[in-house]
């Protein structure tokens, strides 16, 4: 089949080994994937995952071992679980020891023809959802998790770091809710596209502290900048993995007693739901959709911090 | 008057000038104040303090603006507001951007034979704790707070890093709740003293990952330690300002979700409630009481590992 791989470097290849359907998963034939800033990593060699990247998708079932899923349109939840182990039994085998991640660990991603997940992972989208707004439900997904980590008061101040396809998909979380996030950021015209999403956006960080600041930068320097801007008993709530190896001093998360909360993936039926019931519209963000066989182009496109959504489309 | 001071390097003075009380303020007559690693610090040069250092003691009040604390047995809150900002107003002083702290931060502290801080700060010590167990009010508040800040479930497990003085606190306090940690330390002595106060100790890091990692190790690699030791969604509570400048990877609190929390100074009344009542007596703690002449000899002692408190005696 067509895949974008990596080992050594990313590459497009034609003729990539088919992929045998596991007891219990599904081959899904991709109709659009999403790039995000792991897969930049992962292209770059930053990580050490080989083989096909990426894990936002949306897709039709073409073989299932439940034949319920045969033929329907889904999105699926990229964490597989061992299904034996304490986190997996209690309902979260997003923190299973022994789990592959759809693109980044262990199992081939969505950067390709076609992709295989486990039967549960996989959730029918509804029909209201149409495919360039489904395959947001896992950046999405990420954005929602916030809210079954940590409870928001509504009289509480956020600031959302970065005007990135990350800092994008959580202010446009928080906004669904009615929150009313300010999103801080360096790109003018991205500033303006979020504004036109009905978001509080700003170039200049502001004079005062707010009672959460959410992390989306994608740098190292991100978490520093948080720290500046958080209020005392405050919380940074970290959203990217990027906040690598930098010097870090502490000392302040004691000192003014700061929280500070590890996000990572979620729960996708909040995403649908948000989806589905039309409070969330992230198609304005999309930037350009390329055929797979393009596919380096479109990691370039990626990586250009003017753009914020880049899609492949497989087939 | 008697004091130990700092300026380059710690002295002992006989010819401090005598303290002035500002209008609102007491003067108190210290009759025992505690050595604490933030103290150890200061008399490295360690911090930018100048003067006085100590902030943990008991004393009897010589001069008040307020006549009712006169003659008093007293401990005190460290953290002095301004009394005007929305910290303040919000109950929440020890987080006043404008704050003196006694002995830390612009204020003289408490190894000396006399010490100032605001009448509101003061706390009348009942009569059922004795001088030798009131002088642990600061520390122990201090655990305390760890309450004030979050809740932990009966059935999760806490593990405290760290056999010294800080941890002796935590566990102390935990246990004084009811909760059953585990403290885990390089010092089979301490660990053996700790036990005989009925606490579970050991002194070879457990195998199982833990829902509460307690950073009490006052060490740079305290924190990686705890990250190591941590269940995916738990928290890390760090105690200890001297997780300083070390190089951290962060990419492990997002993946696995984990909550940092940095705790700092506690209200009082819990910990004066928990040592009246007898679930806390933390004397077997005490391995030496010094004069003020005796000072730096003190410091050397509390910077022996093997010894948890050393008190100074001014009078």
């Amino acid at each position: 089949m067509q895949a974008l791989a990596f080992d050594q470097r990313l590459e497009y290849r034609r003729d990539y080994p088919d992929l045998a359907r596991r007891r219990g998963e599904s081959i899904v034939r991709v109709s659009l994937a999403g790039i995000c800033g792991t897969d930049l990593e992962i292209s770059r060699g930053y990580m050490t995952f080989r083989g096909i990247p990426g894990h936002e998708f949306v897709g039709r079932v073409v073989e299932a071992s439940n034949p319920e899923l045969r033929g329907k349109r889904v999105v699926g939840e990229i964490n597989a679980g061992c299904g034996r182990c304490d986190a997996c039994i209690g309902g979260l085998s997003r923190h299973c020891p022994n789990r592959t991640v759809l693109g980044i660990l262990g199992r081939d991603g969505t950067f390709a023809e076609f992709s295989t997940l486990p039967d549960e992972n996989l959730l029918p989208v509804p029909d209201s959802i149409p495919d360039d707004a489904a395959v947001f439900t896992e950046p999405l997904a990420a954005a929602f998790e916030i809210f079954e980590q940590i409870h928001i008061g509504r009289n509480q101040s956020i600031l959302v770091l970065g005007d990135g396809r990350l800092g994008a998909m959580v202010a446009l979380a928080l906004n669904s809710r009615s929150y009313e996030p300010l999103v801080v950021g360096h790109h003018a015209e991205k500033l303006e596209r979020l504004s036109a999403l009905g978001l509080n956006t700003t170039e200049t960080a502001p004079d005062g502290k707010f009672d959460f600041v959410i992390d989306c930068t994608g740098k190292g320097d991100g978490f520093r900048d948080a720290l500046a801007m958080v209020a005392p008993r405050g919380t940074i709530i970290l959203k990217s993995t990027a906040a690598a190896g930098a010097e870090l001093n502490l000392a302040p998360v004691v000192v003014n007693e700061i929280t500070v909360l590890g996000s990572r993936c979620g729960r996708f039926a909040p995403a649908l739901e948000a989806l589905a019931a039309k409070r969330i519209d992230p198609r304005p963000l999309i930037d350009g959709i390329f055929p797979l066989s393009d596919g380096l182009d479109a990691i370039s496109a990626a990586e250009n911090p003017s753009n914020f959504k880049i899609l492949l489309k497989p087939a």
